[in-house]
C-alpha cells in the first residue's frame, strides 16, 4: 500500500510537471521585479513558456543607481542598463519592449497589450501572471507642470529628459520639490555639478520621522554643502517663459526663481491595471499580497513596488518600495509562477541612503512608528566613530537603538554619520531577523581590529546601555 | 507575612550592600581586562576599595595598534595609551604600576606583592581578587634569542624594544618567524618601513584551518607586496655575531640572513600564578572560569587572555585572546567581584585582521572545525564586489557561508577580500547569536543602495545557494 501510493503520488506529480511545462507565465513590468521573476521562474522551470511585456524601451535598469549618474559619479549611461532583452532571449524568455498591458480580464486569463511602436493590439492568455508594475513619480497637476526645465527621476525615459534638460538648458539653478531619499541624493548631484541648489521640504524637518537629531545633522551637512534648505513650505505653482519654467511659488507666497525644478515629492504604486481588473488593494493602496506574492486573483502575483509587503515587526502590512526588496519579491513570485515554493517573510524596512559626506540608515522602527506599533519603547544613543580613536581614518557615527521597554527585544535602529553607517544598520537588521534583545548584544562576539572597529562595537555599547534600562 | 518578609529581605539586602562596599577588590594585570573590570567594579559599587597591580609601568594600552604604530599608520607611541593611572585614582581605583604578584594564597585570601621600583615585597588581603593576568608571546628557547636584533611584539616594553632595534640597528631585512595575524600584520608594517621581508610558517599554508583558497589569496597578496614566503619552514637556529643576530636557520637546512627577527609564534595564557595557587585550568591550558567569569577559587574571577570560554557554536571551552573579548570578560568579573550579577555568553570565535590591503574575517567555525565539532556541514561560497557593480569604488570580497546539512542553521563564515570584510563578518557574527539558518537570511532585508552594497548582499547570496542543498 504505502509503495502504491508512493507511486500515484509520483505519478501525479509527474503529470502536473508535465501540465507546468507547458503553461505560459506572463509577466507585465520588466525591471527589477519582472526580470527577476523571469529568470527565477526559468530557473525552476526549463519548459514553461515566459513572455514579459515592458511599457518601456528598456529593461532591468536601476532606479537607484541614476542620481550618481546625474552627478557625474557613474560614468555614461550603459551600466545604468543590467541586462539587454538578448540576454533573456537567450535563456528563453521572451522580453518585448514598449508593449503596454492595457487590459486585465481574470475570467478569461487574457491580457489585452498595445504594441507601442507598430500601433498594434493583440490579446494573450496566460496560465500564471506576475504583475511587476511598478511606481510612478508623484506628479502635481498644476499650470507649468509640462514646460522645458521641470523634471522628475524613475524611469530611463525620466532621466533621458533629466539628462536632456542639464545639456540643453545649462542650468544655474534648481529647485528641488521633496526632501526624501530622492530629493537628497539629486540635491548632491545638482551641487556636484556646480548649480545653485534650493530643496523644498513640505515638513518642518527632513526625515521627519525619525529622530531629531539625526534631521538637525542632515540639514547641517546639506547647509555647508550649499543647498539652500526651505523647510515647512509646499508647492504653490510653476512660472513658465516661452514654454521654460523660470521660478516656482509656494504658498506662503515665497518665489525662487529656477532655472531647472526637480519633482521628488514621492512615489505611488502603479496599480491601475490590477484595479481596473478587480484585484485587491491593501490599506496602503498597493496590491495585496500573501507570503506566497499572490494576489487576491487565482495564479496572478504580484511583486517589487507595485505590491505590499508585511512588515516583521511592527505586523501590520506596509508599502516598502526598495530595489532589494523587489528583487527578493520577484524571486518569490517566479519560483510560484513556475510550480515551486518559497515565501517571501516580509520586510524590516531597512532602508540606506546617502547625501555628500552623510550616511543615514534606519532598519525596523523609528523611536515613533514603535509607539504607534503598541509598542513602549526604551532607547540608547551612542554617538562614536568607527574604528578604534588611535588608528587614523576613523569616521563619526551616531546609533539610536530602540527595544520594548518589557524583555528589550530590539524593535529598530537609526544611524547616521560619514562613519560606517551601513555595517552598523545591517547589523541591527540582522538582530531583528534573529528576534534578539539587547541582553544578546551586550556581549556580542563582533570582528575588532583597529582598522576597522571601536574594540567595543557601537552595536555593543548601545545595547549595554540598553541593557540599563531592564526591569 | 508577605510585607514582613519584604523588609527581612530588605534589610538582608542593606546588610550584604553595606557588606560589600567595605570590602576590597584586588585586580592583578592592567591591560584591557582588569583595567574595564576597576572601571565596572567602581561603577556597580561606588564603595569598594579597588587596588589594581600591574607588572608592566603602563596600564591600559593597546595590543592590537602596535603593528600599526610600528608601520607608522599611528603616529607617535602616546596613542597606544588609553588610560593613565592618575585617571583611574580619579574613579578611586588605586592602580600600583611595577608591582608584580607573586604569590596567590586562597586560603589566607592575600596576595604577595613585589614593588619592583624599591625592592619591596608586601602582603595585601582581598575579599575578592580577578585574575587578569593575560598572555605572553611564546620564546622559544634556544641560543642567539637574547641577542639584539631579535624581537616579539606583546607588552609596551616589547614594543619599545622592537622600536628601538629598529631605530638602532636599522636593518635592511627581517625575518618574521610565524604566520598568524601578530606575523601578518608586522609583515606588512615592515614593508612600509622598506625592509625587506621573509615569513617562515611552519604549515604547509598560511591560516592552515580555513579554506585553501583564503590561504591561496592571502599568499599571493603577500608576495605580490613584496614579502618573501618560507611555507613548511621550522624554527632551528638563530646566528649571531658580535651579540646582535645575523640570520636563521630552519630545520630543512635553509640559512636566511636578517638584520631584525620578528618572534610571532603564538602566545600562551599567563597562568602561573593560578597554577601555583591551585585554581583549576581548562583543557585549553587557560584558567576555566563558568559564565560569570569565576574561577575554581571562592571569590576569585578571571578574565581576558587568561581565560577561557565557551564557545557557543562548537559548544565546547575555548582560549580566545583577542582584546574586545578581554574588555567583555573583564566588565562581567568586575560587576560579579562587586556584587553585581552577569554573565558572558561565550564567544563565536570572531575575529579580523588585514595584512596590506587584504582582510580576512571569520566567525563561527570553519568547515573543517564544523566536522570536529560533530556537524555535517554544506557550505557556499560567493565571489562578487562589495558595491553595485555600475558605483565606483567597490571592491572584491570573497565569502565562504558554513550551515549545518540538516536544518541548515548557520555554523561559521570565512571571508577576505579588499572589500567589506568587517561588515560581512559581523552580519554572520549577528545571525549566529540569533542561531539563524540559511533560511532566515535568503530574504533578509538589508540596507540597500548602490554606494554601500550590491542589491542583494553577498550573504543573501550565499544564504540562497545554501538553501538550494538543503533537504
Amino acid at each position: 500500500m504505502p509503495v502504491a501510493g508512493a507511486d500515484v503520488a509520483v505519478r501525479r506529480a509527474g503529470r502536473l510537471a508535465e501540465l507546468l511545462r507547458r503553461m505560459r507565465l506572463v509577466i507585465v513590468g520588466g525591471v527589477a521585479a519582472g526580470t527577476k521573476a523571469a529568470a527565477r521562474a526559468r530557473r525552476v522551470n526549463p519548459g514553461l513558456e515566459i513572455v514579459l511585456f515592458q511599457d518601456e524601451a528598456e529593461v532591468s535598469y536601476t532606479g537607484c543607481g541614476q542620481p550618481y549618474y546625474l552627478g557625474g559619479v557613474i560614468a555614461g549611461r550603459d551600466p545604468l542598463i543590467i541586462r539587454r532583452p538578448a540576454e533573456f532571449a537567450a535563456a528563453g524568455i521572451t522580453v518585448r519592449t514598449q508593449h503596454r498591458v492595457t487590459e486585465l480580464d481574470l475570467e478569461e486569463r487574457t491580457v489585452r497589450v498595445h504594441d507601442r511602436v507598430r500601433d498594434r493590439h493583440e490579446t494573450l492568455g496566460y496560465d500564471r501572471l506576475i504583475l511587476a508594475t511598478g511606481a510612478r513619480p508623484l506628479i502635481p497637476q498644476m499650470p507649468g507642470i509640462e514646460a522645458d526645465g521641470v523634471v522628475s527621476l524613475r524611469s530611463i525615459a525620466e532621466l533621458d529628459r533629466f539628462d536632456s534638460a542639464l545639456q540643453r538648458l545649462r542650468p544655474g539653478s534648481a529647485v528641488i520639490v521633496g526632501g526624501g531619499y530622492v530629493g537628497l541624493e539629486v540635491a548632491e548631484a545638482l551641487r556636484r555639478r556646480g548649480l545653485a541648489v534650493t530643496l523644498l521640504e513640505r515638513m518642518e524637518r527632513l526625515l521627519p520621522r525619525f529622530d531629531p537629531e539625526l534631521s538637525a545633522r542632515l540639514q547641517r551637512v546639506l547647509r555647508d554643502a550649499g543647498v539652500e534648505l526651505r523647510l515647512g513650505e509646499h508647492l504653490a505653482g510653476l512660472a513658465a517663459e516661452g514654454g521654460r519654467v523660470r521660478a516656482v511659488w509656494t504658498e506662503s507666497g515665497l518665489r525662487l526663481p529656477a532655472d531647472l525644478v526637480v519633482l521628488a515629492l514621492g512615489i505611488r504604486p502603479n496599480v491601475s491595471l490590477a484595479t481596473a481588473a478587480g484585484i485587491r488593494l491593501g490599506a496602503s493602496g498597493a496590491i495585496a499580497v500573501n507570503p506566497a506574492q499572490e494576489t487576491s486573483a487565482a495564479g496572478v502575483y504580484a511583486a517589487g513596488d507595485c505590491a505590499e509587503s508585511h512588515h516583521r515587526i511592527a505586523g501590520v502590512p506596509v508599502w516598502n518600495p526598495l530595489g532589494d526588496i523587489a528583487n527578493l519579491q520577484g524571486r518569490v513570485a517566479g519560483e510560484n509562477a513556475a510550480g515551486g515554493h518559497a515565501e517571501f517573510p516580509g520586510v524590516l524596512g531597512t532602508a540606506i541612503f546617502k547625501a555628500f559626506d552623510c550616511k543615514v540608515g534606519v532598519t525596523g522602527l523609528a523611536e515613533g512608528a514603535a509607539r504607534v506599533a503598541g509598542y513602549r519603547p526604551i532607547t540608547a544613543v551612542i554617538e562614536t566613530r568607527d574604528k578604534a580613536r588611535y588608528y587614523p581614518g576613523g569616521r563619526p557615527v551616531w546609533l539610536k537603538l530602540i527595544a520594548a521597554a518589557g524583555d528589550g527585544r530590539l524593535l529598530g535602529a537609526e544611524c547616521f554619520g560619514s562613519g560606517a553607517v551601513d555595517k552598523l544598520t545591517d547589523i541591527i537588521a540582522t538582530a531583528l531577523l534573529g528576534g534578539l534583545s539587547c541582553r544578546d548584544l551586550e556581549h556580542a562576539d563582533f570582528a575588532y581590529a583597529p582598522p576597522f572597529s571601536p574594540v567595543l562595537s557601537p552595536v555593543i555599547l548601545a545595547a549595554q546601555r540598553l541593557c540599563q534600562n531592564l526591569p
